[in-house]
């Protein structure tokens, strides 16, 4: 049950509500968002929701039965849009495109992809400069110094970041120098990470867990709403599945009911879906087509000489036409 | 390496290219299809191609490393295309829509869903007559006389017919009331039912097992065009993961990677890909723009008193709205 | 629902009951095994059973909710045991021993490892004829000749055999020459094959389908149950998942659990379970004392020659220590 | 290429080293631990060992082809044991046992928990005091507050403590009341906490991740170990699959695999490898069969009002009947 409260209540009337909740037999938790305050009250037993609805400082009450809450789309009534400033937008009906090297190199390549972006229209840009690595012995990113270069050119082009953070201590860093934190697939269930993540007035890009549930990836939105940022998007990234063909097992189902079960905006990132540079174009296609807010997607001036996942890079021609092919699939989606 | 053998060659010419073969160290295996002769060796070692090449009666050698050779995409040139009569024809270029119910029920029941396509211009009924089901005590189909009731009424319609065999027996039984063989997903690995499918001049569509993977899919397919049947066509359904939310996890990766790695047209089936009625439709057209030749999807008058799968069948009104859906994609897709 | 008829009901008792069943609004199905005769009635509605219970020609009546009936553990009052004659039992507390090559090649090797047999006390021979293959082109089998050699010679010996059934028409062929009707990993579903097997008075063994379920076996061997075969075994081999370290990961949860919820005997086959020849010998230890009715692997005097599996086949010295460490834990589990 | 430096190696020399690993194309990997100082040179190239081997301050040097290096079992000989001190050990060849409740939850239940364990001489007690839950809203443990009490309760009784660590900051924290530091299955690939608990002088078990191929955990562990930290563990716990008959599948091949990839003692936690407490006595049986240098599980004086986890912790009867059985398995693994 989502209890929310008005934006005047009295310290008094809270606790009334705190106390009435408990004696239901729900256990009441305090949520204060940027936007608003809540009390989420977690509990299974039957009850006339007019007890509560008549209390002073209430403004709205839904029963949701999810096991996540606020994340789910049975209390919010519209969906939710993530607005990053200068008119850049994520989940406001167009489709948002997100595009960028796996790893930040150097400026030269930085600089090469902000011109790509910026001839393509494109307004938010990707890359990682703390990079999660199976071995201890690979490239492991540029670190900080990298993330403040790569965001001084950015913001000159008026372009927005996305790049991922790993550990709590990484949040101050970079809060400054980041449009959006990227929660990897390998994080989705670092708990401490995403209670962090809720502290801070940053939107927070949330990719599923390797071989995570749609519900998990759920669960994780709801820690990161819960200690109070709203400002939330969820990303596809291909799970782990028998079949070995492709990198990781693009979801496509999961597109249409993460929308359906979340008022959150969708992303899809056929890049580490598929995990094949010939294959990332259709595989972007049809998550768009499907209803995703966004195309998150690896791209490079030269894949073969990328530091990392070069062989699921599309270098910028591919790019390009990729660009072009998704903005006409959009204007059908609208109409079909 | 398939050896393509000219139509007139002679028994001499012919047993010489097979001891030729032999002595380079490849298994060589005699292939009849309805189309041509060939030989396929099956062998590792390096030679020089040209020992073979000036011998009489070869047509054109092609190396091939798949493990599967007929069907690879590597030696023939352009893909196939099944003609089903009366101007109907699945991989050659179109998008092959193929509707019904998951079983056939009853005379009502079939013309009604033949008007539907009808009404649609949808010239391919699908429908179960034998039906697999986990428990020995649930609805196993009309049988052989519900197969030539529909036959009838399709017939005099001009719409085509696609229904599963599960056994060699009825081969036979069913070969002049079907346009189009089924291979259901619990038979992909029934290597006898594909032997003898093999022998048959009508097309037959596998369907991915329920966890196969892309290169046992291919090697069924093999089974079949070695053993005399070119026609044929590959059908992703869904495999197995430990993803719960959807009946099954719709591989939409392996739409692009089938098309790169065999000649033979990529069927779609959405209704089991994700298995709940409201999401087939952004499934079916992910499918679409991802490349496939077809979709199969399950379509009931009343889907809520459907014999079996009414979760996922869609009721007529959804129906046509795929289809117009469908149709505008498929415009795009020439374009995109 | 179960209910066990009397051996001397009166047809009209009979039709009594079958009435009754149907007016409860449950759906009655008659099964008649090789060894009596039920009604299955399918269905949830609640009734008291007395209304049932007192009509005449009824032996006996047991609720039981799983979808699977008569495998079921929850009607049956103890364990089913296989007599397999000449005092070979399986699923009677001792320890069963399957040992013997992927596939029969010749006299010499058949006769080499029935001699191994009976050095070790083992009294089933396990060994294919009819191989199913992934590829057109790989080695099939001997045949039904081959079972004949095999049979007259493992007959002298005093050897069972268990070999794997393909088809339906080969149960004809084969039924004078086996001792245990094998159904593969890949025809667990095939529902034909499993009917046409309840028909015969042979036990069958069915393995797990390469990635089916616990459920899809049980609900298989329900199939060979309620056809009229009561002499089942189940077997776990292995299931498909994402981890490629060894060729399948052998499910040891199963043993336990399929133990619990059937009555039937449980095999385990360690050497399809991780497929790798060195580690076969701790999955069949740990298998045994999870609590497995008995053990079925590859032995072949020279496995790097064998004609299929030699991977995962142990040689004679290894096998002959794994039976001896398979009859210590054998003694142990007893008492543990 | 793993080059063991001696203990008394001048700086110069090791740079000589460096700058010819480097000549030779290799990248040099400087690894300081508690027990003696490698450089670990990663590279594919061909070279005559002899060109290092002759140079001063180098002990020995491995080629070792894995892509993990220093938890490789191809340059150790011998396996690692870890001394916990009070005559405690993992990996000696004995069974190593421990045991606890999920979470820590008040001092009545760690004294009725320690008193259970010495009746049993278990030695080590395992616990939670930071939860990992998927929703936030659940019960996240006792915090560090907790960990002090237990730890004064179990230093008093001689027993060793294994508790899980979350994040980098809770290192500082745990590090004077933990014997082991847990990494649970969700930080497997939490590379920051890996490295942080490299640099500490505690031994460290790491769970193999939800679903983390065998790989993963070993070139996880090798970020401990490259880290400064050789006290290592590693422990199956199950993995995700399709099958949803037990809360995980426990991946029995991994504890033969395991063993032979790697020198580092290998666990296994039945408890959540099944998740069912009815089944947590067979697994555990079969993991000590197969292998395993210990067994980690959970039991609860009162299984049915633990705070988490209930549905598979064994009360303590079931205890001291499984730690009975463990120990006579262990004396026939002996001698098996």
């Amino acid at each position: 049950m989502i209890i929310q409260l008005s934006a005047t209540i009295s310290p008094e009337d809270k606790q009334s509500i705190i106390s009435r909740v408990n004696k239901l037999g729900y256990k009441p938790n305090e949520v204060r968002t940027q936007k608003r305050d809540y009390i989420v009250a977690i509990g299974k037993k039957e009850f006339d929701i007019r007890i509560l609805g008549s209390m002073p400082g209430i403004t709205d009450i839904h029963r949701v039965s999810d096991d996540y809450k606020l994340v789910s789309a049975k209390w919010k009534v519209g969906r939710t849009a993530i607005d990053l400033g200068d008119g850049v937008f994520i989940g406001d009906g167009s489709l948002a495109i997100m595009a960028g090297p796996c790893s930040i190199e150097n400026e030269m390549q930085i600089e090469a992809t902000i011109n790509h972006l910026k001839e393509n229209n494109v307004r938010i840009m990707r890359g990682g400069v703390f990079k999660p690595r199976s071995s201890p012995y690979a490239f492991r990113g540029l670190g900080i110094d990298g993330l403040k270069l790569w965001y001084s050119l950015a913001k000159k082009a008026g372009i927005k970041i996305v790049s991922e953070v790993m550990q709590v201590s990484q949040i101050a860093e970079m809060v400054d120098y980041v449009d959006i934190f990227q929660v990897g697939a390998r994080n989705t269930q670092n708990f401490n990470l995403l209670d962090e993540l809720g502290k801070v007035d940053k939107p927070v890009m949330i990719k599923r867990g390797i071989s995570g549930t749609i519900e998990e990836l759920l669960s994780s939105a709801e820690y990161v709403f819960s200690a109070g940022n709203e400002k939330l998007m969820l990303c596809e990234r291909g799970i782990r599945t028998y079949e070995k063909a492709s990198r990781n097992t693009f979801d496509i189902n999961a597109i249409p009911i993460l929308r359906e079960k979340s008022h959150l905006p969708v992303l899809a990132d056929p890049s580490h879906g598929i995990g094949i540079r010939d294959y990332v174009e259709p595989i972007a296609l049809a998550a768009a087509i499907a209803g995703a807010d966004g195309i998150i997607y690896e791209t490079h001036q030269k894949p073969e000489e990328a530091f990392s996942d070069g062989q699921q890079t599309l270098d910028f021609i591919e790019s390009t036409k990729l660009i072009s092919k998704l903005t006409r699939v959009q204007a059908l989606s609208g109409g079909v």
